[in-house]
């Protein structure tokens, strides 16, 4: 079992990584001087995806949960245990604020140079397409249930692992599945809302912004950081009370 | 052996997630005021292919079917009793539906906002480019024989799993190697039909499409409705029997 | 081992799902009324290396050759004797022409109603952008080496599995890996000649681009064709005796 | 162990696949006679994933290192002798070289007529979007750390293996793993610079660059050079020192 202390770790570290290569993809696509400007909605789906490949690999030994909501529906279905809970998320946060900083000092040269500054944000955060709050928690509540659902109804890691996402034997397997699985999501649910899934890689790089000494920056629009943070919580908590009532062979 | 049931419950959630993210890759680039917009077929492919992966994964239980072609591949060569047969369908269509309501409700915002609303029929079932029935039909038999072909030459689960998609001894690498797979058709016999290659995924979608306060909506073509579900039962039945005089070891 | 009979069967089936699929995904990218047109080369490139992963798991009780370079190279190394070498060969032309004849079917209605009948002849097979037959030569040549080389280098079978294409233990992962060289062959090297790398891709495909009766279709261009073949030969041939001198452990 | 003048051969020849398939994709999307012209930011960084694919598992005797920062970070946490180090990067620039020869071959006739000959150097080697040493440093830092990082915090090679990119006990799978990663840190951290995160990757194609007789070709840009040397190793060292503060289960 890995110790407390190892999960506040390693949870940092990978969520670091996943908000670097996760808000570097969407700068990368949006900043006037980055050579993938204008890269697209697939580019967008697989920088995310493997960002959580990457993230995911290295936060190995804490189980990979890299999100909140995967933490919340593990402690549902009582593979992680509520006490455990406030250090993953602690982490998450923290780490998830350390890689939207570095993801800046990335780009720093081209947040300096690019054409819309106050369009910013949307590198950090997500925001939703058509502002209505009940709607964009569906959004998010359905796209987070996919995601634990499938986290949950597969095969754990070997025994004695550290619950969390499924390695199927092989950490290079599995964190490529899960990977997949987000890539997916991306395609297909985040359309609307820009697809958090994640409380902690929207709130993480929104403080980020509110702080970063960004040329010409937008509002973070705190008004909306409640919807990526309930919705995916609330879509983890459902997919946990779904999987204690599956038939599932442990 | 899974009991009767539980393939109801697992095709059911199986293909329920399939719509739900195969439909929304299709609402993602399709609606005006969705992140996708425009995105391309490779997405679209992606899209569905990792709803494949997805669904089959969720499904493992029952075999992940998750498409009649397959339920009818498999009963023509024994590997499935004709006697399941129905269950397998119902569960499948009645998921198709309910992911396929699930898809709406999470671009709800965007199917009110859409510039072309009475386009959406697309977003839930297939139609031809060039309208001719008996064309269209080869078609969705060739596409689909190579699904079914491929899912019955190659290496069967484990002894004592469910008869279905082989997962070559690990569920992570069987289910992405029936996305690429299908990713595989979509590239490059998707562009005629739109693909369809599955009866649940089109019929149950279509369905839906017709029930649902869907703003403006077109019609749902139930002229055209018998092309996807009776190619794709040809295409698995004719791989089927190719499979019977095939040498094959199991 | 597989009989020569068997050899025979697998080859031509694994070869034509390769040119059916291959071919399809030009015709969707080229085809007016096609749902892929205008879908780009990484499309492209998608399409030819999932057909590989599709024709080459089909294929694996031959070993998956599908591909006159790789026989070539295999004799060159001995792990194919050189009686058999006719048998997969002719295989492997029988089943592209057959493959090709396929997608035409599967394409029909496009292939009528395309805006630009007379360019069809790329949807069959390869030519240049710059004619100029040592160059084209070399840029084949360069590009089957890589592949042949790659093949040669890996991890042959388990013993007493037929030689042919690595499958690293387990089909799934080594079908996909000969499908990443592919497309990487496809990303990288592609863009001088259309990369046919397999003599029998391009002739049986360029036979039936010559027999079947397509709307208005130009000429097979049977003045380039001996490039496509002699080049992937060429390359293939240089990779094995290359193999040969390799300190490779078997 | 792999003996010093085998790890020269395998390194030189996997580091000359990258370049010619990396320098290749590049070709292919910029100049003006190739199938993959104005192919995008995604179809680059498949291509450069999939060159490290081919590369590393053609490497795999050596360690699959072909990246001098990949030396180094194994050297800092003591996986790889010190001794070693220059017979690793002189076989890495060696072949850096001949992979960038190769690739010009391939596209002589591109090349030749190419409309914008004194842009081709980005073919080769890197360059920043904006020229800013101390902040482009910090790019090329931050996505070589993800690499080096991502590589020695995962499983080593089986015992007996020669130390390098971990292979999770299979060769497809380790190097499928290692090309998601740099297909990951182009997406999301390549826009500022081009990502060499490797200084062999860029200095041998820029040397080729400098000696072929490329028609009308700009300069190499020698006052760059020396970022995407420093960049990469400092990343890697870096790595190389967390990981040995970090509490890794060898």
């Amino acid at each position: 079992m890995t110790s407390l202390g190892e999960v506040f770790l390693w949870e940092l570290l990978g969520t670091a990584i996943l908000t670097l290569m996760g808000c570097g993809v969407v700068a990368n696509v949006s900043l006037s001087k980055s050579l993938g400007v204008g890269g697209g909605w697939l580019l967008v789906n697989f920088g995310w995806g493997f960002a959580v490949f990457a993230g995911a690999s290295i936060a190995e030994p804490s189980g990979a949960h890299i999100n909140p909501a995967i933490t919340f529906g593990l402690a549902i279905t009582g593979d992680v245990s509520w006490g455990q809970v406030p250090v993953y998320i602690l982490a998450q946060i923290i780490g998830a604020v350390l890689g939207a900083v570095l993801c800046w000092a990335a780009y720093k040269l081209q947040f300096d140079t690019t054409e819309a500054p106050a369009d910013t944000r949307g590198i950090f955060c997500t925001g939703p397409t058509v502002p209505n709050a009940p709607w964009n928690l569906v959004t998010e509540i359905i796209g987070t249930f996919v995601l634990v659902l499938w986290i949950i109804t597969n095969p754990p890691a070997s025994p004695g692992d550290t619950p969390g996402v499924p390695d199927f034997g092989n950490a290079a397997l599995g964190y490529a599945a899960v990977a997949f699985i987000v890539i997916g999501i991306g395609n297909s649910l985040g359309g609307p809302t820009g697809y958090a899934i994640n409380p902690a890689r929207d709130l993480g790089p929104r403080i980020a912004y509110a702080i970063l000494p960004i040329r010409g920056k937008g509002s973070p629009e705190w008004g909306y950081s409640w919807v990526p943070i309930a919705g995916p919580i609330i879509g983890g908590v459902l997919a946990g009370l779904l999987a204690l009532a599956l038939p599932i062979s442990s």
